[in-house]
């Protein structure tokens, strides 16, 4: 398997990527292609040990700017990582393409370089999303931002084939994401396509609330319009962030305590060397926890925003182009990368993205089309 | 002021309902009148003392339950406390009417039996979201989900019109909910009412992501479509329940810990009374946390908890009604209760919604009617 990475996309780019890329590589053994201008890959490349591994270098000289407009730039800037990245892609000479920067340029670039599946109207960005028990695929996250009811069914459609072959979901479970679980929810676009979804012969287990999503797990592939998808992540990482900062404004103020944490372990450890340990005990006991608090509670904590911070997944494969593209968080990390290449990796080794274009025949009256799961069974019937 | 309130309607009703008329009527010295079946309300009431308050009940037998279809329920329910209760209002026998009942049959039984102000096209349903800063309102958050670029002006007319009078924002900032600032961005919808928005000489400073509303600070007034808004809502309610479960997940698995922190304090105790305290010392001092932890963490965790739930804030008002009309949340308790018929109170009292008939006089084009604020200026130019 060889993958290209836009080396130059992302806010800590050209060094998370390249060290992410070299991670990545150590552990997977694929093939490596960094896109990008080659001085600045090379000198990053440098900082690491590569010996052993296959990482090649192409040249990429024009970037793409967050504020540029994502058609507009890809038609002008050939030269781009994510021109130069997808041709390789487009041209078999890579598998894959997976991109931290613009994430609109990566879009577009992937529409116009890779093509749409034949019968695949309009593209869809899916993510993993956490739920209490395990994720879930959701997916318009910004591709189609208008969609036709008929586009939601393709989405929940890619999305079965996404989620069974490179997530091992079997026989997904798609719900359709509605303010209400009864079929007269929903906005227009939700109410005309719960009827095309019932009868896509997907397992459609109807409307989701986000509660029945996040909280009880009722599906594997949750679909929805780009917009109100976009709306559904970005309000997911507003509130985590002002859930956090309003429990550091309120601890804050808590100044004296802290004082107090700070300097009674110490005049417990006083007290215990002079041996006169009762007064060390009591205050130990009763006045410590602050900064104890910060280790105890810390590590739950901290995985718990990890969990709900979707770029510790690697990025989002885009569905209904002619190869595998995946779109990473702007803020990854060398970590991040390294999982968003792995993703890219297993969604080409597993056909996840092949798959859809193999299976999606649509017919010619434009009705859903027939879709083979890998355990040879057509997707079952609602289980709701 | 007289206020009727729905004592029937609500999860909790009418034990938590009739309990919050009783603290409001307490607190606010104003007239409150218990609409419902009489025999349950009497019983509850008998709970409390009430000597002093001006609390009536008016018998309205029948209940809507969750389950109908909010129109048909209200035609065929003459008797319930939703159309007793506004015709109330109607009739001028009562102010405000509040309710923690079935919000879509409230939403219906206003906008029938109230009727529609001159010149609204549709109804609004507004909350107060909170944000680091202070609270914004948004809007719609269920009432029309299908919404044109001329309902999203008229919801930033009104939603200006409460912001200024209901909360004292003076010239409220208003934003236009979007997946980023640029004023390309958003679906059709959204970018439609941009420019409408523009020009509506309202405060308008531009699109605000859910982190500018929710972290920026960056509005008073956000406006959105029905389903996004509920969406807005719910999804914040899934995240922090999420994030509540998932925390509480990872605790649950340190139970070696939670042991120690049992039994730690007891021993640091028992060694302190047999004065051979250095061990205790140790123990207390680097053990007992997680029993403190919760002391310590707990009131700002449940102040954030509390922040972001919305109905600690009582209600929202249904803005675009001939009439005050505040719907609670269906969970509320007593104290939800009673801020609910708080927010009633104030909303009559500083003619927040009779503001809307009063300066919403649309033109015979249509277009956005001229608004005047208590500060007695047009709103300002866009600050943003």
């Amino acid at each position: 398997v060889r993958i290209v990475l836009d080396a130059i996309g992302g806010d800590q780019a050209p060094g998370e990527t390249v060290h992410g890329a070299v991670l990545a590589a150590r552990d997977l053994r694929c093939e490596i292609v960094l896109a990008g201008p080659e001085d600045a890959i090379r000198a990053e490349l440098a900082k690491h040990r590569t010996a052993g591994l296959t990482l090649t270098v192409v040249d990429a000289p024009e970037v793409i700017e967050m504020g540029e407009h994502p058609a507009q730039a890809v038609r002008r800037k050939a030269r781009s990582s994510h021109v130069v990245g997808l041709r390789m892609v487009r041209d078999k000479q890579a598998d894959a393409f997976v991109s931290a920067g613009h994430s609109g340029a990566t879009m577009a670039a992937a529409t116009l370089i890779l093509g749409r599946i034949r019968g695949i109207e309009r593209p869809a960005l899916a993510i993993l999303f956490p739920s209490r028990e395990k994720m879930f695929l959701l997916l318009d996250i910004g591709a189609t931002t208008d969609c036709k009811p008929e586009y939601l069914v393709q989405f929940a459609q890619m999305g079965s084939i996404y989620a069974d072959r490179a997530l091992g979901y079997r026989n997904p479970r798609v719900a359709l994401l509605a303010n209400g679980e009864e079929s007269t929810k929903g906005d227009r676009l939700v109410q005309a396509a719960y009827p095309l979804l019932r009868a896509s012969g997907l397992n459609f287990v109807g409307n989701a609330e986000p509660k029945d999503a996040l909280i009880g797990g009722v599906c594997d592939v949750l679909v929805c319009d780009g917009f109100v998808g976009n709306m559904f992540i970005k309000q997911a990482q507003a509130v985590v962030k002002l859930a956090l900062s309003l429990v550091q404004d309120e601890t804050q103020h808590r100044l004296p305590l802290r004082l107090a944490a700070g300097l009674v372990p110490v005049a417990a450890l006083v007290g215990m060397a002079q041996d006169g340990a009762r007064w060390s005990a009591l205050l130990g006991t009763f006045v410590a926890a602050p900064l104890l608090l910060a280790s105890l509670l810390g590590p739950p904590l901290r995985r718990v925003r990890r969990k709900a911070d979707y770029r510790y997944y690697g990025g989002g494969p885009l569905l209904g182009v002619k190869g595998v593209a995946i779109i990473a968080h702007g803020k990854s990390d060398a970590s991040a990368i390294a999982m968003a290449i792995r993703q890219a990796h297993d969604a080409v080794e597993r056909g996840a993205v092949t798959g859809i274009a193999d299976v999606f025949v649509a017919d010619a009256q434009g009705a859903p089309a027939a879709i083979e799961l890998t355990n040879g069974q057509r997707p079952g019937a609602n289980t709701a």
